[in-house]
């Protein structure tokens, strides 16, 4: 049994017990296939029809508006790849500089369609720029996707304002809303975006469920074809407890989402505080964001030995995004920030959960400030053998 | 809690408890996401590359060709749409006329990148005919998909001698096994095929876990683009507790198949003897079928509105496939197989399981013979009346 202290909520977080409960009886006695037309199946669509309230509920749309999918990463290639595909003319695709790869990935393979992708600035705080956006849509744009709350900094984007702006020029908007749900409100009907993604595993719900909260007025060409589920749009036997996990999911975290940010965002004050007598620099600090990341670095000191070294010493924490693959090259966002590749290489993320105790912050602060002062000794050592050895 | 007796194993399957058992600590305590590099991270990557070694080895393949996705369709879809999408000129697909909707319409939808769909023809008993598959490859193919083991009617399909015929065409093979895995020996590199589908939820899995096997020699295009997991082929978190259990299910499933088909073959025989008795025609029985399923109609009575009736009196069955949408059309397999479209409309399909006992089949044929008769009183009453209206 893993017993480090996890301070990676933005990666994946624990399920939530009371969820696993509500989900055991649809892996146990209650085993249904949903388009079944007999007692099994027609008690697994109710379960479904359910969750699809919930997550409707949390999120601010109806639930006719609710697409299940197996989780974010589907929602943002059905919502890029769905929506270029039902555009006739190759025109552009505007992402953000500081998206995930879920979104900038699938934008850049609708090149293949002629379509052109285009890229909206932050500010050195990791905030979108509603200029960089202006100037973006000069050009005949068929779509905006830009995420509303960014995994590694925990930087609000301030994406009602953003969208009008995108919808006065007539392009689609999808917003990644993954590490936004849970973390702050959000009300899909409030924001103006026709489409917008949300997963279970990022709130205290299972692995393997997600949505896209879509505009009905939106053609969208599906991803998977098949039986039809989904009205369409995502055929597939659905995976029954993970939705109805993922419907419980929301309905809790909306009901507590303000009390855990509160306790997040009171340990990352104390842990940030911690952090600057260290001499970290902490990214995006001065930007509103979400309670519960923190993202910093020492110079001189790679993000990847820290992560190593905190580790070893009991704690789980990420460097960068822990989303995309295995690679070495400095984060994204921090140089879409105009952080020095250098500092931008020494990036260190800790992302709280409402499990996470002060305590626990302060253990990790006095295990830092061991390894900090281990690694720079090491640097430092390192660096005149190099020198000698020049 | 439902408590009919279960005989729709072809839609889906109740979840081994054994599998769930090894399931739960990754829905409890060991909750990394795989791509995190701490030890919660460590642990569940170690937990997918297990479940990776087991469902090769349970399909006949290497660990290195096993692509998890979220399920059978997603894997189908990834198949056709994956290589159809790496074809620069417009060719052929071709597919059986028994196709599963998860192959029918992927394939269809490629039509928009410009290749024409080909179908091939079976005999009057569900088995594909080598001698249309060799016409339809007269025309330039590039992907032939066909199944090893059709859902409705339980028919095994003689891939390894098709596969043949089309890779002496140069085509690329594909193969839908969702229904053969658990059922029968699926050995992927006996089969001479590029690519293959299996699910988790038909083998006493959970939903949400399948898998394309793959020839890694076959340029494939991904469906989901974003953090590059399954070596890039398939982005998104990994289900981790879904795959474990299919990795499990699939090491259980080559275990047992033998025994659970040798024990549903004897049901079935027992089952289909008391169905003639009643008058009933039985599609396929003439070919080799695996041992789960029958598929049966009493002429003048719908399919659908049997369904009902023996839902009521607590049989779980289907009428035609489960997978599809609510469709009132007769079956496409039935049609491909030349049965009349009005008794092809009285199709009902039985699929047993492990669990399932002589009494039960003892106890259906009673409530068979009870709803044959009155259906058929209603049936004569209704035709009467009509006659009588006109």
């Amino acid at each position: 049994m893993t017993q480090s202290v996890f301070f990676d909520n933005n990666s994946t977080t624990l399920l939530d017990p009371v969820v696993l409960q509500a989900m055991l009886p649809y892996m146990q006695h209650q085993y249904g296939n949903p388009t079944s037309r007999h007692c099994y199946g027609r008690a697994a669509r109710q379960a479904i029809d359910t969750a699809r309230q919930q997550v409707a509920h949390a999120c601010g749309a109806h639930p006719s508006q609710v697409i299940f999918t197996s989780g974010g990463t589907e929602s943002n290639n059905l919502a890029l790849q769905g929506m270029a595909g039902e555009i006739a003319e190759a025109q552009q695709i505007l992402i953000s500089a500081i998206e995930h790869p879920a979104v900038t990935r699938p934008a850049f393979a609708m090149r293949r369609l002629g379509h052109r992708v285009g890229v909206i600035a932050c500010d050195n705080q990791g905030r979108l720029m509603a200029d960089s956006l202006q100037a973006n849509l000069q050009r005949p744009t068929a779509l905006v996707s830009m995420m509303m709350v960014n995994n590694e900094t925990g930087v609000i984007q301030p994406i009602a304002e953003l969208s009008q702006i995108a919808k006065t020029h007539g392009a689609l908007v999808h917003t990644d809303a993954v590490q936004a749900l849970g973390k702050m409100s959000v009300q899909f009907d409030a924001l103006g975006v026709d489409a917008m993604t949300v997963s279970s595993h990022k709130i205290n719900g299972p692995q393997g469920a997600g949505a896209l909260i879509l505009n009905k007025r939106v053609d969208i060409h599906p991803l998977l074809h098949g039986g039809g589920q989904e009205r369409g749009l995502r055929s597939g036997t659905e995976n029954v407890a993970a939705i109805v996990g993922f419907g419980l999911a929301c309905e809790l975290s909306m009901q507590r989402w303000q009390e855990k940010q509160a306790h997040c965002a009171k340990l990352r004050e104390r842990l940030e505080q911690g952090l600057r007598k260290l001499g970290a620099s902490i990214f995006g600090a001065s930007a509103q964001r979400v309670g519960n990341t923190s993202f910093f670095a020492f110079s001189g000191i790679e993000g990847e030995t820290m992560v190593v070294a905190l580790d070893q010493a009991g704690f789980a924490v990420a460097s960068g995004s822990a989303c995309s693959s295995d690679s070495t090259e400095p984060s994204h966002v921090l140089m879409a920030m105009g952080v020095p590749s250098d500092l931008a290489r020494g990036a260190v993320r800790i992302s709280l959960g409402a499990d996470n105790s002060q305590q626990q912050i302060d253990d990790f602060l006095t295990v830092l400030g061991q390894q900090v002062a281990r690694l720079k000794t090491l640097t430092a050592v390192s660096t005149l053998s190099t020198e000698v050895n020049a």
